[in-house]
């Protein structure tokens, strides 16, 4: 929802390079191997002139009349969304949430990979989750320097989101993805992500409201 | 992440809109009683000028020197947006999502009432999820009839996720939300949003890769 800015490159850039990359996803899944920009444009919600703007920022051109060669095109995208490699994240919060992102079958597509679970419920603490063991919430001090931990995921109560924010970044984490419904101050250097799941009901109920 | 769409407001102004709500939250929790387009726009990561366009097409003009009144404004978007009513929700899939959804504290506070929660699976069917009977999931057909339900949640599998959709559009729902990692059709009077978790990450991991 609020993220801080660490270069030029606008939010809504990076919002249709993700939406471009899950259409080319599904085109190779169903056996394409090229694309033209409009179909591609239309997938997105943006006009075709949008998209090759967007694509020729980044260096990729289609080729006239036969449009976009998809299995390249999808490497370009991952590579200038860094998804190109593996980002090992650690995890916060066991609860429902959780246990939820921990399945979620999405995220090994994209190379985020959990290499930790955190909580602070001792109860928690030493079961199993995603074959990972649950860890006291102290970890978090150690991952950046044991596994190169860049990311946390905070899937905690909002009460507690802003003190392990500030926990993360002090213990050197550059990334944090907030699931809490809360907002967070961080310093602009800290890469930060809020995902608002109510924002994903506004475009229905927008759609489906009378008054526009 | 793909939305069908009913009307000509884009997606990017419906989040817009979104994202100057939540902010309009915050800022009226701390007490302020009036806002900037300015303050209101670097909220949002867009120009003023974007701001104003954007209100002023609905109706909102601010006053020179002073701003916006921030509680009017919200209110405003909250009618655009269509939350100022509520919204009978069915949830389908009572897994570790649509434990963490039924939980969720940010539902409520935009109108976001769940009136009843399905699942497949006979071992969840008569537990409580959320003070929520869990009911078969052939009760789709009757929300709509009984109860108004006009959106449905999809926590399911990937694999099911289709064939629920399906029988949701049957069965008389005018809204999906989506947050099974698939791409669903649909026809396109429904209103369909897919929320993809992972895109959440390729925020983060495109500002902290150096490919960029």
């Amino acid at each position: 929802m609020v993220r801080k800015r660490r270069n030029k490159i606008s939010y809504s850039t990076v919002r249709r390079l993700t939406l471009y990359l899950r259409e080319l996803e599904g085109l190779l899944e169903e056996g394409q191997k090229t694309v033209s920009s409009r179909e591609l444009a239309a997938a997105a919600g943006v006009k075709a002139t949008q998209l090759r703007k967007d694509l020729s920022f980044f260096g990729s051109f289609g080729v006239r009349g036969r449009g976009y060669d998809a299995e390249d095109l999808a490497d370009n995208i991952r590579r200038i969304l860094g998804v190109n490699k593996e980002w090992p994240t650690v995890l916060v919060g066991a609860g429902s949430l959780g246990h939820a992102l921990a399945g979620y079958k999405g995220f090994a597509l994209h190379n985020i990979r959990f290499v930790g679970v955190l909580d602070s419920d001792p109860a928690k603490i030493g079961t199993t989750l995603a074959g990972l063991t649950i860890e006291p919430l102290e970890r978090i001090w150690d991952y950046p320097k044991e596994k190169g931990g860049k990311i946390v995921v905070l899937a905690v109560p909002a009460s507690a989101a802003q003190d392990v924010a500030d926990m993360a970044i002090r213990a050197g984490y550059d990334g944090i993805i907030n699931f809490a419904p809360v907002r967070l101050r961080v310093p602009p250097v800290v890469a930060l992500y809020s995902v608002d799941l109510s924002m994903a009901f506004e475009h229905v109920t927008f759609e489906l409201s009378t008054e526009n």
